[in-house]
């Protein structure tokens, strides 16, 4: 009797435990359903203007010995979020801007092109010679560079998609004033509906501005004075 | 017996009616939380240039007669869009754009104010008295406009918030060289991750830009030709 009782006890036991197990995994799966739900996809908001601090730990990840600038250091401002955000790219980064002089986001590039990230750039034809400017910098590294072929217009997009999933958009220009000076935004989201629409306005622009269709036209403007 | 069994019966139906509408409901309620989910808040796109077409009928929403100007008719564009939802403001409007001259988005900005719409405005402080700039027009119609109190940095945001809880924003300034030559582009949601720091953001620029806070400085620049 005690040994009957003994193994229904078992049954119940075990048959409790599955049932308990069963229900906490459904119960963990709902929950992580509803956190994924109520956080959803990346969204991000920077102001500007961005206070100047030393961004070298981003750029130099296993450095041993600490940055030794004058600048603060330590601190997670609107830039060096920006910086992260651009340096996250592991695959591609397609960057579509209108005046690009910022230097440090310019080393970014050239180190994310340096990893083997297929890097491209659309840029304004007049903007694109400009002094300051780090187009020719980029050009020189290799990275492929087109810009809006019409001399009438501007292309005065300021957004980058990293990995084709990760959309960086806003006022701000890629210059200094921009983000040492000026009031400006920029949005960081991972939201498909939002992202979908940039990177195929990208590859249109991309194939619009393809220099093997279009005929030569007259030289480029001389430089002149960097405007946002 | 017969009447014993129909009564049990006429329980069981009405029983298992109930659970099939209680059932019922909560699956109508899961399915619609979760088209709600998939859908969710307003996210959309617009890119620029826009084609110039006829608008009239979103200004004259219950006009007897169609406009019998020579632009096209009936054509939906990113512009219309953008004016569509400029114009679904009910009770609020507040608006932070760098460079404003395009004489319909000013025209809806006037009916809304008309309307009994609170419309705040803020803008660069150089670029307010550039020729062709409508905030001299918003102001004499009564719109409160406040501009950027540095003579050193611009105040480059272009983004409107319809109701605090509709965002418009990207790298379109409200210019027709903006609308019908530039590429641009223009992001409208009302995701509130996105919508809530920009509405912080207009409300700290709002304060900071308050006349009363300030001491009197020199004169405006005087009017010099507009860029976007």
């Amino acid at each position: 009797m005690y040994q009957q009782m003994s193994f229904k006890e078992l049954v119940k036991v075990l048959g409790l435990g599955a049932v308990a197990v069963v229900l906490g995994v459904e119960w963990l799966d709902w929950l992580t359903r509803r956190l994924r739900v109520s956080r959803g996809p990346l969204k991000e908001v920077l102001f500007f203007p961005s206070p100047h601090v030393c961004v070298e730990h981003l750029f130099t990840r296993l450095r041993r010995f600490p940055c030794a600038c004058p600048l603060p250091h330590g601190i997670e401002t609107s830039f060096s979020r920006l910086l992260e955000h651009l340096l996250s790219a592991r695959t591609s980064l397609d960057l579509c801007v209108f005046s690009f002089s910022h230097m440090e986001l310019s080393r970014g590039i050239l180190l994310l092109h340096k990893q083997g990230v297929i890097v491209r750039v659309i840029t304004d034809r007049d903007y694109m010679t400009i002094t300051g400017s780090q187009i020719g910098t980029l050009r020189k590294a290799g990275i492929c560079v087109r810009h809006e072929m019409s001399t009438a217009v501007h292309m005065h997009h300021k957004f980058a998609l990293v990995d084709g999933k990760k959309l960086i958009t806003g006022s701000l220009n890629w210059t200094l004033t921009a983000v040492q000076s000026n009031k400006e935004n920029v949005m960081i989201t991972e939201e498909p509906a939002l992202v979908q629409p940039y990177q195929q306005e990208f590859q249109r622009l991309w194939e619009a501005s393809d220099p093997t269709n279009h005929k030569p036209q007259t030289k480029l403007k001389p430089s002149f004075v960097i405007s946002d």
